[in-house]
């Protein structure tokens, strides 16, 4: 099997799991006072304060959350309550329209359920909000709550300057969230240099668990709370905190913010020659998002281990399953909004026809992908993309 | 070490962690197309079953969470919004005092954030919830959005006749939520046979993991989300599946159901002799909650596994600490709100004087709790709460 789904989920670290499992031979909550409690309560402080080092916050701006689902939730809704809140002219929540569904989602329902509105963000065609364009949607700043710009989009690769959007946010008194589920681990994510208010991550796309994600949030950062209740993080979080959760995904975002230098260079080589290989096979194939060799802040303006390729006169669903029935593993877009017949969101924020939009392809490359899975998929594709066209056709 | 803390968490059970440990062992987000997607959704919807067969629910009920408290907040805000969106006179929460914080806290931020108005439940001495207070309180129910009730409170114990109070909701057109975390294995739990609409259980009291809950939800309850997303959960809760969770969550349930009957006699009879020995020891003490031998809708009116006693004249925080000390582990109430020093809202709700509430502890039994724990305590209790009185004097 040729596994390139590694953005919709990456397996779980060896070292992560033997953590989680000592862990899992301890029975104490983390907020019980006697001795159990009190080293539940260690390992998961313990945990913060790695997670914390690993992505350049403090441990007291790590709020641990179910996810990053929830994590997005929070922050658009929880800084929108907090900031409405505090000032009622501040209604209106910038954000790019190739976000996550967490956030997209979230910030509609505010606008139908809770007197908010949306701007959405100019989007250059590689998927990227610039400083520029963020300035123009914020305006004053006055009647702004909240602004949401991703670190990285999940399904066409896009690194975003996110501090140059921080300063700009800034600079008409709004926060900036940012969801990172996809930038950590891949490309530098540092919480405090960045400047940005608040942060989503999420443990299973860094080789950690399902459902243990965190939420990094500036001290200052007014936030509504989402799940009431025990008050365990900060108050802003309730829920009894998943320690051995916490553990393992302190060790797996430890443990691929180490390797991330070395991984990045691997993986966009093994990228690069999936891109051309595909290219050479399927020669009016075309590459969504940005350019390979793209920069943003000195750093890689596209995800190392993304590759995301239209196949023009193909449906990307035929495609998805004729290399599925050839035990090639990816995806047509997001794994979260899969098996819904419409065309991404994310291709069609940046302007491509309803047409390319459904012939797309997402390959994404992970810790464990090797110039085999590549040379699989290449062995593939022509016969596969031909059968797809012919497909379609007869319809 | 003496755990007697079984009710803040209690351990994973071994086979629970084999079948989540060869779940990790696997790729796959449960909504990828692609066969690993395919089989991590056959072993969510596998777990879905066998949770649902374990607490007399269909599939289609299970709504997976991150846990209790993430179930208690979607139930109540969920509920409350759907139903006053439906009708905009629909703004009264009626609720049970003695309920969890996420339940609290829940309909308390409604009230202050979202026009909602709280009725409090008048309660037994026992802690019970009678049909006819719930009949008074919900009045003809044209102004009621929801009500929530537990079906065993997590502090004394009190087991309710939920079906009774289900009917007596209906009988009104109101919807009846139930936070059933302390009862699912512990009491028997049939949700369709309840006649509740929406219920509350959650994994790491049940030899479960931690961060793994469900919301058991009627197929014709509306509910508005609480975390907006993918749509993964009938599109009432978003979030990647976390599958390896679901899969030991639903061994959990069935194993702690399936032992129940024996477990919960056991216990019962251990705890009876835990009370009766500090009874002894300590003659003044005084039991919380109902009656060891109480009965309600022919089933057990108390927590087989819950002993709640206060001894007058000594502070709880004091006497956990000494008996900490000493290798026994217990609780001055929830876990969830420990470290506050204010005296249990169950026990003032109850009607107990602060200083009866200030001066309580919960010793709760788990599957491991043996005879040898109970004779730990005994050993010690006496000699504990002279200490504690002596010390509490001195201030």
């Amino acid at each position: 099997m040729t596994y390139l789904d590694h953005a919709a989920t990456t397996p779980v670290l060896p070292e992560v799991l033997a953590a989680m499992t000592e862990q899992w031979g301890r029975v104490g909550n983390a907020s019980s006072l006697h001795a159990s409690g009190r080293a539940a309560r260690r390992a998961a402080e313990q945990g913060r304060e790695r997670l914390a080092e690993a992505v350049g916050a403090r441990p007291s701006e790590v709020l641990f959350t179910g996810g990053g689902t929830e994590s997005d939730n929070l922050a658009v809704k929880g800084l929108y309550w907090a900031r409405r809140d505090a000032d009622q002219r501040r209604r209106r929540l910038v954000v790019s329209p190739a976000e996550h569904h967490a956030v997209l989602d979230s910030a509609e329902w505010l606008a139908k359920h809770d007197g908010a509105e949306v701007t959405w963000l100019r989007l250059e065609p590689t998927g990227r909000v610039t400083p520029d364009a963020l300035a123009d949607a914020l305006g004053d700043g006055t009647d702004v709550a909240v602004a949401s710009v991703m670190w990285a989009n999940n399904e066409i690769g896009t690194v975003s300057d996110v501090a140059a959007l921080a300063e700009v946010a800034h600079a008409v008194g709004v926060p900036l969230h940012t969801d990172a589920v996809q930038a950590v681990g891949q490309v530098p994510v540092d919480f405090g240099a960045s400047g940005v208010d608040a942060l989503t991550l999420t443990g299973h796309k860094l080789g950690g668990p399902m459902g243990a994600g965190a939420l990094l949030l500036r001290r200052d950062a007014e936030c509504v709370p989402l799940l009431h209740g025990g008050g365990q993080e900060r108050d802003v979080r309730s829920g009894t905190l998943d320690v051995p959760a916490i553990v393992g995904l302190a060790v797996a975002a430890t443990t691929a913010v180490a390797a991330r230098p070395e991984r990045a260079a691997r993986l966009a080589a093994l990228r690069d020659r999936l891109v051309a290989g595909v290219l050479e096979q399927v020669p009016d194939a075309q590459l969504n998002g940005p350019p390979l060799d793209d920069v943003v802040a000195g750093g890689p303006g596209r995800l190392p281990g993304n590759a995301h390729l239209s196949f023009p006169g193909a449906e990307g669903d035929a495609l998805l399953m004729l290399l599925d029935a050839r035990g090639i593993e990816c995806s047509t877009g997001s794994a979260c909004s899969a098996g819904v017949a419409r065309p991404s969101h994310v291709l069609t924020a940046v302007g491509a026809q309803a047409d390319r939009a459904r012939s797309s392809l997402r390959f994404s490359l992970g810790s464990p992908s090797t110039d085999d899975d590549v040379d699989a998929l290449l062995a593939v594709i022509a016969p596969v993309v031909e059968r797809a066209r012919r497909a379609g056709m007869g319809r």
